[in-house]
């Protein structure tokens, strides 16, 4: 068996990265980082529990993938460029096969997203979980919150919605064949890091889509003290979903499922034309869903032309 | 029952402090910080299991009080300065008042240590466990790392060791009255944040005494590539310990039992003067307990002034 130290030696010092920012890296009390000036610092943590988050005996690979991706997503809410980041890692026992996957996988992701491991602690507990706390920085005042949307501002949503909560759906009822497409929207989560930083003075707002998008766009309509319409038929659907499923579960999952890790973000009508070009060069597809009113609550347009309130059904723990 | 929304609100919201260097506290996708200018972070991740590093239906107060202070211990022996931390707990279930008091805990250590809690992540697991990331800032390149030692320097420890090694012990054994100034050193360790701002530019290495005092002292001496001679009976024992045990039995506790969370660092003996003027200003007890030398390898010196090496028997998981 190997010691917490010989372990993190092995397995994680190899990802402290030879970044000119990390004056220290792994194997101090803590590390000692540099921050440019005329910036400030985004940090967000999150954890992930087998079981809760993602299915049990999955491949390491994936769950260090997945864990890390969907914490960048956050930076990337924020507008934040990723510099550094920490990995609490809680495991039942020590396998060296295991761990190398493992490390591999976050290996993948952080060079993927320029993102430097510089600490973390290794322990033994009844259950595999991850906690990692990202790092980003921001030119001062440039970050973008939920609280800035404004009525007459466009609803945006990066990419398409729903896969990644159908590939859930597909491995909760142990299907043998979800297809690759719909695993990797799962398990290999693009946050958009680049879109979120274009959108600096740009967004009015902005949330990353993890518990689904209703919920994630009340989150903005509650922190802005505003409402609004979408409308059903523009949310962006795969081509492999809207083959794989009736319209009507399709949109569901679109509304309500998580795991997606798409931006959901406002723009002032003016905006368009500098939208188009930051996402013809980012080669990422956006699309217009909404609109933010002054009247409080979230609604929906539905094809048939009617209006009605969005109950949120986003993820919720403890419930 | 409470949502995961409900829960961060209700409880731990109220510790996102007013700070004003905290542009955007808990309720977004990521805190946003603001940074001195000439100053370098500080970061460190720890997690805390239940059963692993304290025992089963601990109160929560007390969890969170440790918890919270034995990571600041690491931004205490960097002589870093505390600003913000982010607290990822899991536990099986929500419970109002288990809450209530695990929030109580943490803000009054956060308010001692002036660190304010600026996000986090609460999720569902089997068994209790808490990981902290905790941010600290130093002016450019005055932190205190692991590997400045060199032959000549004093070892330095403050306050006394083996008071929580023998609390943990009393705790192991359902002893009845495990004695409150015990159960304090325990419980409620004090990270030497003063103390390690205060050896910048003086200390030449500093390392905080979490897995024991000689696996700590280890570590300092291989990250400088250098040895050390302790003297065993210069080692600082409370008079509570004293009075406790045998002498033999205390000892062993001093080199080898962890969670006492004192500084031990080293000084050149050119600054002996400087260390009374600063401890006699913090009120904080410091002895010298040994001395560095050329040769690698960690040596005691007995009372009967045999030298022997030590063997280091630090907290290991895994093992």
């Amino acid at each position: 068996m190997l010691s917490e130290f010989e372990l993190i030696k092995r397995f994680f010092a190899p990802l402290s990265p030879q970044q000119p920012d990390v004056r220290v890296g792994i194997g101090d009390d803590a590390a000692v980082l540099k921050m440019p000036s005329r910036h400030e610092l985004v940090v967000s943590t999150d954890t992930l529990v087998e079981g809760v988050h993602f299915p049990q005996d999955a491949e390491p690979q994936k769950i260090a993938y997945k864990a890390l991706a969907s914490n960048l997503s956050d930076l990337a809410a924020m507008g934040a460029t990723p510099r550094w980041f920490t990995l609490a890692l809680t495991l039942p026992k020590a396998q060296e096969n295991w761990l190398k996957r493992f490390s591999e996988g976050l290996k993948a992701c952080a060079k993927s997203f320029q993102i430097g491991l510089v600490g973390g602690d290794t322990t033994k507990g009844p259950l595999l979980s991850t906690s990692i706390t990202v790092i980003g920085i921001v030119p001062v005042g440039d970050a973008i919150t939920r609280s800035g949307a404004e009525s007459g501002d466009l609803v945006v949503v990066t990419g398409t919605l729903g896969d990644a909560g159908y590939a859930l759906k597909l491995l909760n009822t142990f299907s043998a064949a979800t297809p690759n497409y719909f695993l990797d929207r799962y398990w290999r989560p693009s946050p958009r890091i680049g879109v979120g930083m274009a959108l600096r003075k740009i967004a009015t707002s902005m949330i990353d889509i993890s518990d689904g998008f209703s919920a994630d766009l009340n989150h903005i309509l509650e922190a802005s003290h505003v409402g609004a319409t979408v409308n059903v038929e523009q949310l962006p659907l795969s081509d492999e979903l809207v083959k794989s499923l009736p319209q009507q579960e399709a949109i569901e999952l679109a509304l309500s499922a998580g795991d997606d890790y798409e931006l959901c973000f406002t723009v002032p009508p003016t905006h368009l034309a500098a939208l188009e070009t930051i996402f013809s060069k980012l080669n990422c597809r956006y699309t217009q869903v909404g609109k933010i009113e002054v009247t409080p609550g979230l609604k929906a347009r539905h094809f048939d032309g009617n209006i009605h309130p969005l109950v949120t059904k986003g993820f919720k723990h403890f419930k």
